[in-house]
């Protein structure tokens, strides 16, 4: 047993095949000056090769996931075109006599080792990249082989030292049954194509790897738990396909409340939306029946680009998805980069501490600019559907009316120019800083819904990064302290009378659904998969238990109590249907 | 006039000496096989003549500044004793038969270009350092003489590209009024030597400096407000000036209420301590008629050093200040590393997000024999004095208990070798997170005392880095959602019948005095210089005005609404002195 990261989840079973790696050879004299031309219409040549192949890998892979995720090959072509990475490597031509590939191979090393260097992992990431590009480019210099896997065998479980995504773009999902990276991180370009692929995939097994695997071994891989079984006893075999078998099963079960009203017992309605940041998202949650999208990430629209996207572009995804919605409520957050989530083309500071940083609605309202073409495009669209609009890590009402003011504006230039757009459009904010849960029963005068964002409210709350493993013992969401900000936040929407939804992870935990019935919440908006799990439990529960139950939590001075009680209470209704309850945990 | 960054504060007026910037000439040939063990002897005897050198000049500065600032040797004394700095240089006499100054003029560039590149506040630090370190070693190879600075000439202004601890240490401070560096930052171990020794300082105005400061130049430092005047004109002069002067009346007159006591004329009465970090800052305190301390920083106990405080140093240090403090309240924090303070001995791991990480308690709670060692330390400091624990960043019950339950079996240790600590000791915690905030009345069930550290308390409470320049309007110390926090815990800890004290920069700060008053805290702890100023306020005030300013207060919804209440309350007692009101702000 392997213990890897799980970057996609699900299970497979099945024998390995291992992608050699691939050693390059160079040739090692050095070029002579009269050569120097002939060296630079290669290097050109291999430049130009590579770009018409990544445009159509990026054509066949939009066919397979969608557009938005084949904007990752507008970084690669980024790079073929950077000034940096070309003079390089043109300087090593030029200066040193080496030949083209040589050049290449060195100009990459460097930047690689340089971003290495770095110990970031977003470097970590645009080096992999490079490395991707800058190898497509040695392999037209050299005349080498594309690696390919074989077609006509029996599915398999590919591992290999790294993967990028131009290997995985060539993966036929039907042959692939699983993967497993020696490297590699949950946050890589390839760790998100594989989880829009629905590929099980580990990664980082390299640690804890003792002997090598070989093309044919028998494994399994637990995208869920991020486990890689090499030789597995038919023992263990037996019990995962059961397990497989059991998934499916579920899978099916959950498809017959698909048209079910998610109602308590006693009678409380939810709405249940979905966070989406793509269409292909959105298709699994109208799949589950979602009641709209109460979070658009839209930050991966201006991710993995070239340049900012303009107005046009951006309405044009923000109606589709308005549209495909059909009058169910889509709540637009507007753009949420800086923390750990940077642009290539958009230089933001180097900070100490990103997450306390230049994020977000502060970037949006200090680039009135950049705001103004986003919150053009949602008024737009806004025209073609339920669109509301969300300002992400409010503070302050100072902030609050700043965005509206620049809104206001958008939309007199609307008016003047003709464009249609709902002129009563809804705008809200996220909940996140413990500022604003201080502050709600005053920020909700001001907005006509909150979504509480639990993610990084419990991140300040308890000044604990999510991402540290260090202290990942402290991240604790069932915190005394967050309960009662969570009462704080939610009482005061109920008393101004506006919508009060939960779009953090907590929305989609089976554990917490007691409290939300408790506080009463309008709606809860989690990742289109958990919607049908979290409606389950739902039809099982009633809001008056969930209210005596909240009035015990809040007397509870530890999470470890809070933990407790609610393990209780979802241990509770067994003759309601034990099997049905604990086994839908997400 | 160019604008730097203020290290130290005061006024110096005088005439440039410019410290030459110093050129090394090193051997260009390369040495011969058979020379190489002479090349190693040359090494060797410079490293030796570098530490006896160090230490002399530790000794020498001990007199001048105290024990706490010379650590910085230790550190210097490391690096000569470092493994891979050494190998680094051997390697490039062994392998390139290079001459020893060369090689370690080489080891030194490396260091420094790599930790420059890193882009990293505490590592650039410690690229000086080495610079440092690695110049006296150059000087010893090469016979180079040591740069001296004139003393029988007037008193001078100093100008530097950057100044090392070991040149400021041959500074007299009878000859040079202030120093004006290029480059540099706040947190250098020369800026904070220079605030030890009061000398005006103003770093890294290389950027806005248009024509070179040559020596003979009229300049004016103004180290608060961080700017070089060169050749002023004479009105300047004589406003700067004059402003020496009354800066020097004020402290004089400040100094009548040495011994009034702290109460406001209805007759509450505040304690006013001082927060430390050394012996020499208690001097200044006893000197400003200090109720005690109220925040005793152990974390620069531990830096700058090669290894751990060993129990009884950290005890000598606990009993000195406990016995000079003859019975006046002593609050010792324990460790609080992490963040942005770094142990060069101490690996943390690197982190994203370092003030959301692995910090303080936290570290504390891990490495249990660390912590041991100090409680040990501070308990049997307790018997010579009015000693009290406090924990920082508590978030949770849980931390509490176990940090007392390690308290507990430290006691029982002591006890049973027989030695002597105060069996009552009090203990208590820092409220500085929100979570902390929000579990107020939870936490007072368990301590003794709590303190409100506001600097995190609002940087969590806003999600704003505090040091991040991007953002720093964002950091807001008077916003609505703060004014409600302070009430909560300061209420939380009435009931409870608990001492609750504020020591974070808002203690200090004038025009937060009538919230204090209003909620009614008990203790007050800032920095010694801020003891009489706010004393002078305090006695021209009433607790019940503060009172009905603070209703006031917690109906503003705008952080700009509370500014604008409290700047018109520090304006209104006109009559009563508005000299003496307005013009002590520190």
């Amino acid at each position: 047993m392997i213990q890897g990261i799980g970057a996609s989840s699900g299970i497979a079973i099945g024998k390995a095949f291992v992608l050699p790696n691939w050693e390059w050879e160079l040739p090692e004299q050095k070029i002579d000056v009269a050569d120097l031309a002939r060296e630079f219409d290669r290097l050109y040549e291999g430049i130009r090769t590579s770009k018409v192949e990544i445009e159509q890998m990026k054509d066949e892979l939009r066919e397979v996931v969608g557009p938005e995720e084949t904007s990752i090959f507008d970084a690669h072509l980024a790079i073929l075109d950077d000034p940096v990475f070309m003079n390089e490597i043109q300087g090593i031509i030029q200066r040193q006599y080496k030949a083209a590939e040589v050049a290449v191979k060195e100009a990459i090393d460097h930047f690689v080792t340089m971003f290495d260097l770095l110990d970031d992992e977003y470097m970590k990431e645009r080096a992999l990249d490079i490395k991707d590009v800058g190898n497509r480019l040695l392999k037209h210099l050299l005349g080498a082989p594309e690696i390919t896997l074989p077609s006509d065998t029996q599915p398999f479980i590919l591992i290999a030292r790294e993967l990028s995504p131009s290997q995985l773009v060539h993966l036929n999902p039907n042959h692939v049954l699983g993967i497993a990276t020696l490297a590699g991180s949950t946050t890589s370009h390839s760790s998100i194509m594989a989880r829009a692929l629905g590929v099980p995939l580990v990664v980082g097994i390299e640690s804890k790897l003792e002997e090598p695997i070989q093309t044919g071994d028998q494994l399994i891989i637990d995208g869920d738990l991020g486990i890689v079984h090499l030789h597995p006893e038919e023992s263990l075999i037996d019990l995962y396909t059961g397990k497989q078998l059991r998934q499916r099963e579920k899978k099916q079960q959950l498809k017959q409340i698909v048209s079910v009203k998610p109602v308590t017992k006693d009678g409380k309605e939810f709405e249940l939306s979905a966070n989406i940041s793509s269409l292909k998202e959105l298709d699994v949650a109208l799949g589950s029946g979602t009641n709209g999208v109460g979070l658009f990430r839209t930050e991966f629209l201006y991710m993995d680009r070239t340049r900012l996207p303009r107005e046009e572009e951006q309405y044009e995804v923000y109606r589709s998805v308005a549209e495909r919605l059909d009058q169910k409520p889509l709540i637009i957050r507007t753009l949420d980069i800086g923390g750990d989530k940077q642009l290539d083309y958009f230089e933001l500071p180097e900070e100490s501490n990103p997450f306390l940083g230049y994020r977000a609605i502060r970037i949006c309202l200090d680039k009135t600019e950049l705001f103004k073409t986003q919150l053009r495009a949602i008024l737009r669209a806004s025209h073609y559907g339920n669109v509301k609009i969300m300002y992400p890590l409010i503070s302050s009402v100072e902030e609050v009316r700043a965005a509206n003011a620049l809104l206001e504006t958008c939309k007199q230039e609307l008016r003047a120019e003709g464009i249609g757009f709902a002129e009563n459009i809804e705008v809200g904010i996220m909940i996140e800083l413990p500022a604003a849960v201080l502050i709600a029963d005053i920020l909700a005068e001001e907005v006509n819904f909150f979504s509480i964002g639990t993610n990084d409210l419990v991140q300040f709350t308890l000044a604990v990064d999510r991402m540290n493993e260090q202290i990942s013992h402290l991240y604790e969401p069932y915190h005394p302290a967050v309960l009662r900000m969570l009462k704080l936040t939610i009482e005061a929407a109920k008393r101004a009378g506006i919508h009060v939804g939960v779009c953090g992870e907590m929305a989609g935990d089976l554990q917490a659904l007691p409290i939300w019935l408790a506080l009463d919440v309008d709606e809860l908006s989690m990742s289109a998969h958990a919607i049908l799990p979290v409606k389950e439990r739902l039809l099982t529960l009633k809001q008056q238990d969930a209210r005596s139950l909240f009035d015990q939590l809040l007397r509870c001075s530890t999470s470890a109590q809070i933990h407790e009680l609610l393990a209780a209470s979802q241990d509770a209704p067994i003759a309601a249907g034990r099997e049905i309850v604990t086994k839908s945990s997400p």
